[in-house]
């Protein structure tokens, strides 16, 4: 499948990109940011991951430029937290875990299976697919000067990594892409929201 | 004409450049960075925008690299600032806003310019037009470790947006390249200076 | 020599990389951070400036994602830092600063040769081996949310550009590539390790 026609990959693409402009967008009007640094963040949100992607395999411009559609959906995900936040009491933390494990699985996924496209080998796949998931957000708080979220709760990368070697995996063995992105997409997901509850963490080195 | 040779978006960010290498400069000395950081930033302000905007065209190397010209037209402007520094009382606020606004709006426009001769949609030409105009200083904001001024101060983006849009359209309707770069750096520097003025604010979302 | 297939470049940059990854590695087990915290910080350290450097030259995807190699090393540095760091009492800070000018003189060298065999000119190849120098630190630096090393303390960067210019010079004037190469690493780690012996600094401008 030529890359630029790739309909599966464009669709998962234009999903996380939604889920993600509602999560940064959310983010944003709870950290009071006003009603056109919502919509920065949620653009820079949304469409940082995969712009970075698309500049690291040479993918100029980026799919998020070439296209009406992912301005579009940002826009849309962006607009609907400044009209739903004006009434909102409260953001529950869960549905901003669970929108930010939706965004990462998906971009995880389309981050790996665009790099083996590009003939990546399957080592630089899987960490491609971790850039594209968590790119986004870590755009998002270098620019709100805070030390991104994948640095802090390692939870992120660990789950953008398991998603994308999964996918990575199931694509090398011949299994159909529709498999291969629901599987990744799925475990990312799954260790993403399951380490939320069980507040999992890693040891510091050293005393 | 081939997005190589074009004079007239060379001139255009000539001049962007120059402004934002003595804006950025005397910034940092303000901030009392030592002689190297003046000049450190000076170059990235000058130099940063222009380089994000040729590497998301996938126009590399940017022309920031490709021509000698860039890079002397920043030591110019900085060298300066670094000599008139040592002899001025007092910076005024306004000539820094006056020496971002124009380089802002000239960057906007070389952006949405060239985004358009790299035949993208009018939607992302004006995107990478604000990108263009904010990303030297979103850059030095992030260097120096500071929540960047477009999320702080919405108005540059805005600003940019304006600029860039209105030379989206004039040059979409066939109008010649000089009025459309004309009109929207005029219409950026004017939005930028009268919401100095008056001290636009938008509001924040809910409580 | 095709850039893809040079050798004396890829086996300097693989030095590189593998200095930075444990330098990079310690500097994170030194600010207490998790264990995966430590891992991403060394990975990025070691990947950050090569892959700055060839996505602005247009050479993508970047060496170090077409190659096993580049994640191999860096993966060995940051993995031996976490095993030994459970042992050591102590990280000597001239262990920190001889990794980090290695690094930054291999760097800085890599950087400038490729852009001259990318056709730049010897100004913008001099900024390139600056860039890929002191790239993996600043964006280290700035996912930790500190002010970037290289704007503090300026030697990293004027120690940079001697040895990128150095090696530009003499490979301008016909010497062999193995001699450029180490004349210019060689400058860059003299002048990196002497600046602190004697604690060198600029002055502040104004007052």
């Amino acid at each position: 499948v030529p890359v630029s026609r790739d309909r599966l990959l464009t669709a998962t693409d234009l999903r996380a990109t939604g889920l993600f402009a509602v999560e940064g967008s959310l983010a944003a009007a709870a950290a009071h940011l006003d009603l056109f640094g919502v919509a920065v963040i949620g653009f820079i949100t949304a469409l940082g991951g995969g712009m970075i992607r698309d500049v690291l395999l040479g993918d100029t411009p980026p799919a998020a430029l070439r296209s009406r559609e992912y301005p579009l959906v940002a826009a849309v995900g962006a607009g609907a937290v400044i009209v739903v936040y004006q009434w909102a009491d409260h953001i529950p933390g869960r549905l901003l875990t669970g929108l930010d494990a939706g965004g990462l699985a998906l971009f995880a996924v389309t981050g790996a299976a665009k790099a083996l496209a590009h003939q990546l080998n399957a080592i630089s796949a899987t960490l491609l697919g971790i850039i594209t998931g968590c790119g986004g957000g870590i755009l998002r708080d270098v620019l709100l000067n805070e030390v991104p979220t994948v640095l802090r709760a390692h939870i992120h990368a660990v789950a953008a990594a398991l998603g994308a070697a999964l996918t990575v995996l199931l694509l090398r063995y011949g299994r159909s892409r529709p498999l291969a992105f629901a599987v990744g997409a799925l475990a990312c997901v799954a260790v993403r929201m399951i380490s939320v509850e069980l507040d999992w963490n890693l040891p510091q080195l050293g005393r």
